[in-house]
């Protein structure tokens, strides 16, 4: 099956930021989370809350985050509930990112691309955050995807939580951060048909110094820009109306994960937290 | 509920090991494996795969080992597959480590963790592999469900990829290498029912020269021994007679993970190819 440029995510994403959406809204049903919104702590819920973020977020979010371990935790019922979530995106036509962080190599990397980034799986969705502990040549049967079915990929870079520093600031042969390398790797793959949007991006949390981990800013190029994942804003600490100067030339392709402040507070008034902090960020962007 | 030391994977472990039984039994069902089986490439192939290898390990090899990649990419028809295989090797009493390579931070994880390391869970394992790219202390909400429900730990720390090295000998700021400091860190849980084996292991693989990251494997303590699930031989290059040179004062508590080795061939003569190898591996080791 071929992919024409305008079906691919990084287009289809292109068009969202061009239109002013960077919210990517969080499908996080953790316990804690389902009790806040009166609901049993079951893949039921986890379903009923996801369907309804997705709802509210068509034409106004970027996209969807669900975070998979969150519909994990309930086995196979849990991947059902999942399903249906993402069936549902597909035909409301809300972009998705699994937030899988998954990492393997060979024909194993391949066998997680095959679940989230084949078209016809039931677990399709958009694109997907995958981690590179392995190395970014480990990712090879994702880029496999990214090519064929034009769909994407989130590299786990510099994340917020202190103790991953230690690891990302860690410092290669070649003299690069494990971050920099990571963020120049996302960078260097290029698909031809990727006019505005690169397919590959980076996470890279809100709360950081990103000069701390070796990555200059200023330096990113225009076009195609490379889409930044970025939780962090919100509950974690960082201030939307920050955003440009923590992302500098990163912050036209940022897509600011939120989850805790839209979620809590349960179904009533989903939708208008879901809209009033797109406007938040739409404005400070 | 409260874990006898003697239930403990560290435990449970300690006494295949004293066996002489180190053989961890891949469960890989690729498409390009159940092709060799003579199966289609389905959900309920991959679990026939699985039972199969499950019984032909009970009593002969220490554990099995399966590949989470190759039943998700079939959905949650895969993990209804990956369920029951499991539910097999719980009623057999064969060790399960299920090679997920999950890794996130904080309630995350716990998810993740939740899902295959909570008594009564569907995935429930006794043991997990994860990925610490962002710091060994994202893994909390695991090292929890090994302190209360007596699970194991395989934290990825040296994989035989060329194109891992760059990350894992990437040095730190204190110095260590990235693979040293998992091992380091992988060392330092101590649970104190620990008594032979940590119930916290690393993998580490059997085709690396463990120097070159940063491991003395001279050093390595003889109790609690770290364990150290090793994928790389037969197939992948390294010889097992060579264990005890590759992993020197960590061999005693190696587990030599093969799958393609005694899965190639299909159903017939699968007992008598898993027999064969863990007579080899517990001749070496």
């Amino acid at each position: 099956m071929t992919v024409s440029a305008e079906q691919r995510f990084s287009h289809r994403i292109a068009l969202e930021l061009a239109a002013k959406r960077h919210l990517c809204a969080g499908i996080d049903p953790s316990a804690a989370v389902l009790t806040d919104w009166g609901l049993p702590d079951s893949a039921a819920s986890a379903e009923r809350l996801g369907r309804e973020v997705v709802a509210a977020s068509a034409g106004v979010a970027a996209c969807v985050k669900p975070q998979v371990a969150f519909f994990e935790r309930f086995g196979a019922a849990g991947f059902t509930a999942l399903e249906r979530v993402l069936s549902d995106a597909r035909e409301a036509g809300v972009l998705v990112i699994a937030d899988a962080k998954r990492g393997d190599i060979g024909t194993s990397l391949s066998g997680y691309a095959d679940a989230w980034l084949t078209p016809g799986s039931p677990l399709e969705a958009d694109a997907m955050t995958v981690v590179a502990y392995q190395g970014f040549g480990s990712l090879t049967g994702a880029l496999d995807h990214v090519r064929d079915h034009g769909k994407g990929l989130f590299v786990l870079a510099a994340t917020s939580n202190p103790e991953a520093r230690a690891v990302q600031t860690a410092r290669r042969e070649d003299g690069r951060t494990v971050t920099q390398a990571m963020v120049e790797d996302a960078l260097a793959y290029g698909h031809p048909d990727d006019h505005y949007v690169n397919s590959v991006g980076v996470v890279l949390g809100a709360t950081l110094t990103l000069s701390d981990f070796g990555i200059d800013t200023a330096s990113a190029p225009a076009k195609p820009a490379l889409p930044v994942l970025a939780p962090g804003f919100g509950a974690q600490g960082a201030r939307i109306e920050d955003a440009k100067s923590i992302f500098g030339g990163l912050a036209w392709a940022m897509l600011a994960n939120e989850s805790r402040g839209i979620l809590a507070g349960g179904e009533q008034g989903l939708a208008d937290r879901i809209r009033t902090r797109a406007e938040a960020i739409a404005a400070a962007v």
